[in-house]
């Protein structure tokens, strides 16, 4: 049988399957954003490991090197923000043609090394290699408190499902550059969509800070798109969940784009590489979690409640809209 | 200018210049077999990082998949155990193209499974996915008692130069492999260099028991080939090294192989991953160094000695060879 007839999700539960492992110090291995590994009794390690390859997850057309750099730091970032965890360590696995330009790595070595003083880490080692096509792998290390990791399990039926930032300006702001090229970055109602795709931001500050006050039972940050990303936080845990369409925060430059409403719901629900937190919380810390989203300046909204029923569920005006639950990028499966 | 005319030598020191980072936890960063960071005032957090990209490091003709995933270990911990450090926790990165039968990734992650089992090692995350050309990357978390690290620098002058193993076995493997096909594998002549390309064992007991006796002044695996790695540990010190032919130890297959003896020293001075450990000690620690050899049942040769003269010398028959010190595998460097 071919993978793309299996896809990613597939894979990974076999490899998860044959690698089920038991050791004093494994607390979290294959199936969250990073892994968690003990490091004393109450200090854990976390590890993720990202790649952006060429022709997959970026077209160099539309990707100047400074911005994969950055990208590539940024996504593993992301990866340690949503488990609550402070980021520290970095290596990087830079794979290129070997009739690159060394101006191509300087440049990408320039947005590794902007975006690592940005979030205050440090690339420690890793390597380079030829190869066929241009791609980035990352590892990053990161720390936190045992008692104060976010997993992706943990959701609770009634609890609330909330999201950060605006969905689908990712996946927007590719569209735009797809059209109008990196003209758009000097339009002023498209330069912020065409960022969000080029230089996503993890959201490190926050989803600490809700993670240490206890108010996420279940956190993931957004890179396969909305939808499928609270399927891996609901399935795991045997539930469901209903979304509300009209709860969905669309940022100005997705409301104003000359397409149409379905095309931005669809971008919303199922648009990736937004790198923004999707996490579950019981309606009580509703208040915490705004006054946070003030201390933050960070827009958390309300989209949905966590269900026992299993499935996802998306309500537009009242009735269910049929999008499968786990559409959204997904490695391997042809469209 | 482009990067086959650089090297990657040459790229990664300007990717080290401009990453040169203070951090009170970070002991040693690029530059070694993987970085040092601290975990406690006592202990270290070992990282490293190391890729097998399809048309680069392997042929597939010449690699069946459970080899390639057990090599993608193997080259990882022998990282770790050149640092004298206990391996730990793996992350992998598994690019494959999209009609790629499930099979073979069933057979290349038994050869992770396999080979994480043998090291008493863990895969606790990773990804999967696609891309043109098949590649396996590797992240490996390793620990060591801060002052039982053995790195690359630390060799003086007059110490001896001791390599484990017969250098030169994986590269001829490969020869065969290309000469005979895997018919290789049935004839008991040439099975175990076939084997010890396709399927390198890192040296992690002995590396570690050198390293916490304090033997070793400064250590490498032997990815590069011998000139090459040897020049790892020279150069940065500011120092040199003489290499005499006659000393070097080459196995039974390599001498009775129908190849020349300018190309069996040729292999075996410049053949890539044997993964086997290169370390300077001082004399004085001559016999130590055999009664360790003996106890772990490896053969370990002293092969020539350091200089206070930069550049390496090798010797043949009294004469000096015209073998550039850099010779060995670089990537992006065309022949």
């Amino acid at each position: 049988m071919k993978i793309k007839k299996l896809g990613e999700d597939y894979i990974i539960d076999r490899i998860r399957e044959s690698f089920e492992t038991q050791h004093p110090r494994i607390i979290k291995s294959i199936g969250d954003d990073a892994s968690v590994t003990a490091i004393t009794e109450k200090r854990c390690l976390l590890l993720t490991m990202d790649s952006l390859i060429e022709g997959v997850h970026f077209d160099r057309r539309y990707t100047p090197p400074y911005y994969l750099g950055r990208k590539a730091v940024a996504i593993s970032v992301s990866d340690i923000a949503a488990m609550g965890g402070t980021p520290l360590f970095l290596l990087t696995a830079v794979s290129m043609p070997e009739d690159t330009e060394f101006e191509l790595v300087e440049e990408l070595y320039r947005g590794v090394k902007d975006s690592t003083t940005e979030y205050r880490i440090h690339l420690v080692g890793g390597n380079t290699s030829r190869a066929d096509k241009l791609s980035v792998t990352t590892t990053l290390v990161g720390e936190a408190e045992k008692q104060r990791i976010a997993y992706r399990t943990g959701a609770r039926p009634g609890e609330l499902i909330y999201i950060t930032g605006t969905p689908g300006d990712s996946a927007l702001g590719l569209e735009i550059l797809r059209e109008q090229g990196f003209g758009a970055l000097e339009k002023a109602d498209l330069k912020r969509a065409v960022l969000k795709h080029l230089n996503p931001t993890a959201r490190t500050g926050i989803a600490r800070a809700l993670a240490e006050k206890g108010l996420v039972s279940a956190m993931i940050d957004t890179s396969d798109g909305l939808l499928r990303d609270l399927a891996h936080i609901t399935e795991k845990a045997g539930l469901g969940a209903t979304v509300v369409c009209e709860r969905i925060p669309l940022s100005q430059e997705m409301r104003e784009y000359h397409i149409s409403r379905a095309r931005k719901l669809e971008l919303a629900l199922t648009g990736g590489e937004d790198y923004e937190l999707l996490f579950t919380s019981p309606p009580e810390n509703r208040d915490a979690i705004q006054i946070m989203a003030k201390r933050f300046n960070i827009r958390i909204t309300p989209i949905g409640t966590v269900t026992e029923e299993k499935g996802i569920k998306v309500l537009h005006m009242g009735k269910e809209l049929s999008i499968g639950a786990r559409q959204g990028y997904q490695h391997f499966v042809s469209p």
